[in-house]
């Protein structure tokens, strides 16, 4: 589903057959400037998502964005102002608040795990845990935030978990069904929990090992086996206070599902004034 | 949106034109049982939301529940039981959860803030800080946990905020036009930030009136002032710190946008096993 | 459902795979306009989605509305222009005649009621007895004419009917039932045949009594027993003739089915000429 | 768009997040018989889709019809008797009533004009002056009250106005234009408002000639002039007490807008009991 | 469906949650310019819906046709260019070439059997045989072919076939039934398969009759039967090297399923060019 | 969008508002059998769109295969057999054949490329180059032919093409930056059309390439240049004429867009009969 039809449904359910309050008290020619300030400090994504929702009111409105995608921004800074009728300005304002604080969260949480791993080669990778309905803006968010994408989706990734290697017959079996089926433009990922699971992934020709919830240690003899001939993906217990130490056993993802499913909201505002 | 098609788009947006591991490696005919476990402490919602996303790829698959909406769960906790094909339970597992964690989520602290106002008057409720698409099942949430509902969206309720009494000419004049304007089946809630309003709404025969920010001094003379004449909701500054403190002021209503924006999701897995 | 969405539908209803005998007949580059003149007295009601029809097939045809929402206007005014492609002209006439007929048969049955209790301080207000898929723009209508809406929906005020307060164990477990599961933003409206019965409603705190099918005498009891401690809304046996006469007995509201099913469509053609 | 489907708007229309009334204080396992009755006499149609609206909400539930399509009824008469979830009864009352009195009030309409011309052979059929979105619910209601269908819309027969001829250069030209660009399969029917028209619209090759506005004396001549070469529909200024005299002057059809435009409501309720 | 539904539908397919070999290699705020080139000679059909596909991703683009619907086209030439975002040439430019080939396609194949009918009286008409999802935008090409349209689906024409017939007892029952119940825009076709039947279907008053894998010589025979009192459709058996002498028997109608099943598609390429 | 849905506007396409022939002509209660006969051989795809067709309209029919999906057939083989309602064989029976003829026929071309490669190790894969909106039947038609499916859509895979590289800077740029931006799950895809280009291609770390338009001395060349290093994809000028030459080059995989753009149909019949 398009983004915009994502906007087009949230503002359906929260407006329905009308906002009583603003037809009620507000003229509908009155025109009003909104200004999104930032309460606290963090990293901007999703203003796009924002102007569609006022876009979608008022096709005519003009908004101005003050800060680029990704860009970090302190408390107290304008992130934008939309001119437009008064009755689209606060007809809106909630839904686009709602996306706004949510997206600049998870970028704002990626940023705080991206700068953690600075200056070693470990990709900060995001996870199918995202809000249903909400995937794509959330994995926009995330590379707003300097994060990567891990697959989109059931559809875009070969990972074979402990359930499909129990089904298919073993690391061995898996890997061969999954090549011999899945389109070739696709890599193929296993989750493995040791070392010798990690050995048998490498020899079915697997091309992304998932090491499932590894103490540091073994993260490092499993970079030090692997020797480049699979790509290693760590997951599992990452936080912020471990997320350094484990870039710096020589991973090249580490996966946080947290980025989608935990970032605290951006405390953003929308002051609106009459014209 | 029925919530059936809310389950229908996150499925689709989760497997797309297929899911490729999971078609690739186990086969059609297998049959398997997922077993939700509690890996934390909480209270239950949406587990007709878990069930729906197994159905609608397998209609003959079996969800049994062992709890209901709204009871409180120990980690360790069986929730439910699912048998079907294997394949859609593995298909179907990240979307059940990514649904059932959340509102299990804001269903237990939900729970939380109610507790803590026990034995006052004061009722919990929600807002419109929900997520996009997710409204309606995140206010079930909110119930399940003991809480209340405020108005569901902009159609609802009348709530006169601070834009909508400058823009209308006053509290008076806004809640004239209001009354006027308004389905007699709507009560008319202002928002005020001092006594002197909360005398205007009082005097303007306004149903509610919005506290918005008020220290607990003040919120104490509100009460005083208002003497059962219109209903108090407090808002603003609540956290599970102060919503003891704020209750016992004698307010009617408590309104905590924490419960839909920033529930943390409660940890909870499902293990598979072929049959 | 928006309401251009409805205008689609019903374009898409009367035009599927297209219009052929416009398309065998008048060539494509034609251009053309079209006068909407009043057959017949009425009120206006619906110029705008008639606007909409023509601006779905001919994004860049001109309509110049001549009256506003709400006037009267005697047989012979014309009411609008419109100018653009003469296929377009042709193949949305009839929709857009459909949807204008019928919406300002309802501003003008209205109009009617209104004007019979002019001078008392009784709304006439809608019910649910609308036309699948059309509530809002007939509701809109309504206003047009000078009505006020009654709730939209099942889901934007409580009434509690005969059929309720049976299965709810009676009035004042009902209206509890009410106040605690619903909204703090609705009232609570009952349905009483008697005014013992009502005398129930205003005890339990109900906000607002539907008086159903009472005769005169009985009202003015009712208005006298509810002493402005409840709004009293009449319902049932209201027409053009009883309608001034239940408005002297001093109830706040007279719900009027008749606006929505059963408002003859006022006469309107649409005289196209070539340019 | 399937009649299923605009049974799921309706409803979707109605009830949005939830019946508020019924939730709140009628328990979901309660079970409840509702009984159809006729509150004045009638020619029943629609009934099925009264029990989709139940069916929808409660796919369990047991919907008897008494009468079938098509039958007459009197004041009185049980019409269906539909059990289920007392709650799926409630909610959808409203709107299985507003589909079933309107699609009865243009059943019994249609066959009271029907009655009007038995002994001719005069067809009795409608116009697309119908309601946006149930013209094909509106169209079965003909059928069933014994008149038949003119074409359903723009793209299932060619039928040339005044405006068609007008633009394409007169009735020859406009025939051979649809005859060369319509499909074989449709009919071409001309709309003439004088005698030499007619000539001209025969000579032309149409196979039907629509008869504007004439007055008894010229369609008595209009069919003599036609002899059996072209179909004859009469329209314009028929009514239950004109269209006798018009069927007996021998014109093969008679086109009615008034069956789907202003046929009034029948009379019908929904009596629930639980059980 | 509308067909720029199609449109969205088709590049929904192809693009899904997005291009990610452009996203990531094709800055945003480049632009490009693509020439549709043939590569085959044909008949031009369908170049506003791939102006569509791209005016969907970009709609500031420009696109200029170099010839119009219906035009004849040698190898090597320019049909159109398309200005632009680069992205957006590049995203849409597999969807609007798997239209514009297959339309191209169905129009060239249709020019080829109606010239070598041409000075028979014969038109070449399609069929039902259409891509599901495909069939407006294909029947469009028949016509830009020079062919001409047989019922665009079920409900815009009456064709009744042995199956038809044997149900409803036979070739006189079944035309007698379906004129009772169809309206009187459309013509009844019957399929007959000997001369006797196509006797009894003239004597019926059928208004075509489909004659099924006649040879010639009993097509000969079928034309001097008729005589000119029912529209004569062969059908079955019809390829380029029959169509002619199949003409020549005098018939008025030949369809030919295969300009829509079996079309080849033409050659086309987009070349893009940075700007 | 779900195949089922693909199932409901082909016959949403078909059906509009009624099959008139079959509604006025056929008994509603009258059962029939269909029988589907292959007239052609070929291999067996599509026979559950197929059956879903005739589910949609009778829930209750019988759908039964003998054979099974990538089955091959003779002449004369009874694919399938459906009993139901006569109305819903008849109604349905278009589409349905639409469908299976259209998938067979891929399913049979996939076949005949994947027979004359046998005992190398060559894939036989598809392209983009399939039918708006059939996308998802295709390439399941092409796994029932013995082919592998090439990358689903533009989502699912990096295949840079010469306009990506032109527009990227080069092939070492463009490779870089698509395994900078796209997720770690794709492999990356270039085309290359000499020799040198491929050794680029290699030297950046491509996965795989594309050889466009190679001859097979230059495809051989190819071979032993990659020498494992990379996967090779053969592209342009494949027929049955030359495929096995190509595939004995050596390499990996051979792309046919004639599986999805240029398969014919195979002539399949539904006999049907009442019951």
């Amino acid at each position: 589903m398009d983004w915009r039809e994502v906007v087009a449904q949230a503002l359906a359910e929260d407006i329905g057959p009308g906002d009583i309050t603003t037809e009620t008290t507000v003229p509908a020619s009155l025109r009003a400037c909104g200004v999104f300030l930032a309460k606290a400090a963090g990293v901007l994504s999703g203003l796009d998502v924002a102007a569609e929702c006022f876009r979608q009111l008022d096709p005519a409105c003009d908004f101005q964005a003050r800060l680029a995608e990704g860009d970090e921004f302190a408390p107290g800074t304008t992130l934008a102002v939309v001119t437009g009728s008064a009755r689209a300005l606060l007809t809106a304002e909630r839904t686009a608040l709602n996306f706004l604080q949510r997206l600049c969260g998870t970028a704002t949480l990626t940023r705080a795990y991206v700068d953690r791993v600075a200056g070693t080669k470990a990709r900060i990778v995001d996870t199918r845990k995202t809000t249903p309905g909400l995937r794509r803006l959330q994995k926009t968010a995330v590379r707003a935030g300097g994060g990567h994408n891990h697959r989109f989706a059931l559809y875009d990734g070969v990972l074979l978990k402990d359930n499909h290697l129990a089904l298919a017959g073993g690391v061995a079996a898996a890997v061969a069904a999954a090549r011999a089926g899945a389109p070739h433009t696709l890599r193929v990922e296993v989750e493995v929990t040791t070392l010798p699971q990690l050995q048998e992934a490498i020899a079915a020709g697997a091309d992304v090992a998932l090491l499932d919830n590894m103490d540091l240690a073994t993260l490092r003899q499993a970079v030090q086996l692997a020797a480049g001939r699979i790509l290693l993906e760590a997951s599992g217990g990452v936080n912020l206070d471990t997320v350094s130490a484990i870039a710096a056993t020589g991973v090249d993802l580490i996966s946080v599902g947290a980025l989608t499913h935990s970032a605290p909201a951006v405390d953003i505002s929308l002051e609106i004034e009459p014209l």
